[in-house]
C-alpha cells in the first residue's frame, strides 16, 4: 500500500503537473490508435452490440488530458461502425481507473467540457463516467462486466519492487549505485525483475479474464525492451542516466550512497516475446496483434507545439539538430519528474529534486547528443477465450 | 454548470472541511438508519439476490466520514441477513455520486483504511467501489444497472435558483434583503421555490426510475418544513439569520446591498405532504416509509465527543445549558459554512466570509437561547414499482 501512495503522478494542471507533461504518452496513444480501434470495434460487436451497452475501463488513466483522449476516440471508433451499420450507438459506460492517490478531481473537472464537446456530435451515444479507485493487480470491476479494457504506459509499473531486491536482501546489495537494471547488473537482479513482471502480469490477466466477458477485448501499451537481452544501454538509459546524476550528487556528499544503493524501480519494460509468453501461459486471453515502436521525442515537440514552432523553422535554417535535441532533453526530464517525483520524494526526501532533475536534463542533453531520443514501446491486442 | 461548480462541501480534511463539520449529517444518517437497513434488505431479497451482484448509489455522498458510514452499514445489513438465510453474500458495486467539483480524492483515500478493516470481518462480500461525478438531476447510472440508491442531506439542494428569482426579475426584486424564503417572503416567492422543487424532484424520479430495476428501493432523507405553511421561523431560521448577518454587514458598508438582494438560495425544505405528493404524481415508486423527524444538535455533541464531555459534566452539576447551547451555536455555524463557504464565496468575495460567520455564530446563539437547536428532515423510503 505505502507504494500505491507515493506511486501517483503529479498532481494538478500547473507547470510540474502530470497533466502538462505527459506529451509523450500522448504521442503513444496516436500511435496505438489504428490497433485500438480496430479491437474496440471488433468487441463491439462481438460482444455488445446485441446489449446495446458497451463497458470501457481504462486501467492507469492517470488525470491528464490524455484520459479522456482514448475515451473519446474509442467511443468515436464505435460511432462510426454504428453509423456504417446503420445501427443506433450503444450506451457507453466508461470506467476510469487509477491508484487511490491518483487525481481524479482534475479528471472529474473536465469531464463538463467533454460533454459539451460530445453534445456537438451527431448520432452520439450517452456516456456515463465513473472512475474506480484501486491498483489493476487485483480485481476491479464485478464478473462479466466489460467488453473493452485498455491500458497505455502503465503496466511498466510493477506492483512492487521485486523482493530480493527490497531493503538490505543480499540480491539488493548486488545492484548498488543502480536504480534499475543496468548493463552491469548480475543475472540475479535481472531475474528478480522478470520473475515479478510475471507474476504481476499473470495476476493482471486472470483478474482482467474475470472481469472481461467472452469475446471481449484488450488492448495494453506499455514500454519494451528492444533487445531480448537485459541491461542494454539503449533499453536503459532513462534509469541509468537517473542513477547516474543520484551518483553524481552522493559524491559531493548531496544525497546519502545508502539511499540510492536501497532504490530500486519497480518497473520492468519486457521483451516482446517474455510478454507474448505470459500471455500465452496464462490462456484466458488470445493474442490478435503484438507489435513493437519507437515513440520518438520529434513526435512529442510536435504534439507540443504543433508542428510549426520556432525551433522547426531554426532547424530547417541551420540544422540545428543539437537545439532540438537539447529541448528534447529539457522536456524528458520533465515528463520523468512528473511521473517519478512523488516516488523520488518519499526515499530521497523532497530537498533533492530541482537539483536532481536540472543534472539529469544535462546528462539526457548529452546523452541524446549522440542517441537518437526514441522510447521502445510495445502494444498487443488479444480476445477473451 | 456554473452553480455546480460552486455547490460543493469545502474539501479535504482540514479544520474548516466539510470533512471535519458533518456531524449532523452523520446523526441523520444514524436516524434513519432502521428505515434504510430494512429497505435495503428488501431490495437485496427482491432485486440482487438471484443474482449474486448488488448495486448500491449514495447520491450526493460529498468528501467526509458520511461517505463510506452509510456503505459500511448497508452492506452490513446485507451481511446479516444472509447470515440468518445461510446464503452467501453478494459481490457489492457501490457506486459514489456527487457533483463535478466534489473532492472525490479525499474519499478514495480513505478506501484503503475502509477495506482493511472489512477484511478483519467475516463473512464479507466482496466490495467494488466507483464514483460517478454529475448531478442527480439527471442520468448518471445506465439502464436497469441499480438495486438500491441512498441519498441524505442533498435532495433539499435544487437544480439551480428558480428562473423567477434570477437576478433582476421582477419576482426577485419581492425578496429583497432575504436568501431564502422568509417570514416576509410574498408568495410569489414561495410559489417559485415550490414550482422549482416539484419540477426538480419529478426530474430527479425519471432519471431514478430507468437507473432502477423493478423492486429495487430508495431511502432519502432531506431537510424538511415541520409546519405546511412557508416562512415560519422554526424553519427558515438557518437563511433568515444568515440574511439578518449580511444585512448588518452592508449596513455597516461592508457588504453591497445589491449583493444581497440578487442571491437566493438554491435549497427548498418541502412539507412532507408536498413530497409525498410529488411521488405519487409521478408514479414510478410507492412509498412504504415516509416519517419526520428533528436532528437536534444535542446528539451533534454528543456524538462529537461521544457523549461524555466535559460539557456533560458541567451540565449535570450546575444545569448551563447557556454554555451547551453556545457551542452548538459554534459548531452550526461551522458546519453551514462548511457547506455554503463555495457558494457564498463565488457571489460575495471571499473577504467577508470570517466577519460573516463570526456575526452568524453570534445570531445563532442568541436565537438556541430561546429556542431548541433542531432542524427539521424527512426520510422516505420507496419502492420501484
Amino acid at each position: 500500500m505505502e507504494l500505491q501512495r507515493v506511486m501517483r503522478m503529479n498532481s494538478g494542471a500547473g507547470e510540474s503537473s502530470y497533466a502538462n507533461n505527459s506529451k509523450i504518452q500522448g504521442v503513444i496513444i496516436s500511435r496505438t490508435k489504428d490497433i485500438r480501434r480496430e479491437a474496440v470495434v471488433e468487441a463491439y460487436l462481438c460482444a455488445a452490440a446485441s446489449s446495446g451497452t458497451m463497458s470501457i475501463a481504462d486501467l492507469g488513466c492517470s488525470s491528464g488530458p490524455n484520459a479522456l483522449l482514448v475515451v473519446a476516440d474509442i467511443m468515436e471508433a464505435i460511432e462510426r461502425s454504428c453509423l456504417q451499420l446503420q445501427s443506433p450507438p450503444p450506451d457507453f459506460h466508461v470506467l476510469l481507473n487509477d491508484l487511490y492517490w491518483n487525481d481524479f478531481n482534475t479528471v472529474f473537472r473536465s469531464l463538463p467540457e467533454f460533454y459539451r464537446a460530445r453534445e456537438r456530435l451527431p448520432d452520439c451515444g450517452r456516456c456515463f463516467f465513473s472512475a474506480v479507485p484501486g491498483s489493476f493487480y487485483g480485481r476491479l470491476f464485478p464478473g462479466k462486466s466489460l467488453q473493452f479494457v485498455h491500458s497505455s504506459s502503465s503496466l511498466h509499473w510493477l506492483s512492487q519492487v521485486p523482493e530480493e531486491l527490497q531493503n538490505g536482501s543480499p540480491v539488493s546489495c548486488l545492484n548498488k549505485g543502480k536504480v534499475y537494471i543496468s548493463k552491469t547488473s548480475p543475472w540475479a537482479v535481472l531475474n528478480a525483475y522478470l520473475k515479478q513482471f510475471r507474476r504481476d502480469l499473470r495476476l493482471f490477466l486472470r483478474c482482467r479474464s474475470e472481469e472481461i466477458v467472452g469475446g471481449g477485448r484488450m488492448v495494453l501499451a506499455l514500454m519494451d525492451r528492444r533487445s531480448p537481452d537485459l541491461g542494454m544501454p539503449e533499453d536503459c538509459h532513462l534509469w541509468e542516466l537517473l542513477a547516474e546524476a543520484l551518483n553524481d550528487m552522493a559524491s559531493e556528499g548531496l544525497v546519502a550512497t545508502e539511499k540510492i544503493d536501497t532504490f530500486n524501480a519497480p518497473f520492468y519494460a519486457p521483451s516482446l516475446e517474455e510478454l507474448k509468453q505470459v500471455v500465452e501461459e496464462e490462456g484466458s486471453f488470445s493474442i490478435t496483434t503484438i507489435e513493437h515502436f519507437e515513440a520518438g521525442w520529434d513526435a512529442v515537440a510536435d504534439h507540443h507545439s504543433g508542428g510549426e514552432d520556432q525551433h522547426d523553422t531554426i532547424d530547417r535554417e541551420n540544422g540545428a539538430v543539437h537545439e532540438r535535441r537539447k529541448s528534447y532533453a529539457r522536456r524528458m526530464a520533465m515528463g520523468v519528474r512528473a511521473v517519478l517525483e512523488s516516488m523520488l520524494k518519499g526515499h530521497f526526501g523532497e530537498g533533492i529534486l530541482d537539483e536532481l532533475f536540472f543534472r539529469y536534463g544535462k546528462l539526457l542533453e548529452s546523452y541524446y547528443s549522440a542517441n537518437k531520443p526514441e522510447v521502445g514501446n510495445v502494444v498487443v491486442a488479444m480476445v477473451r477465450n
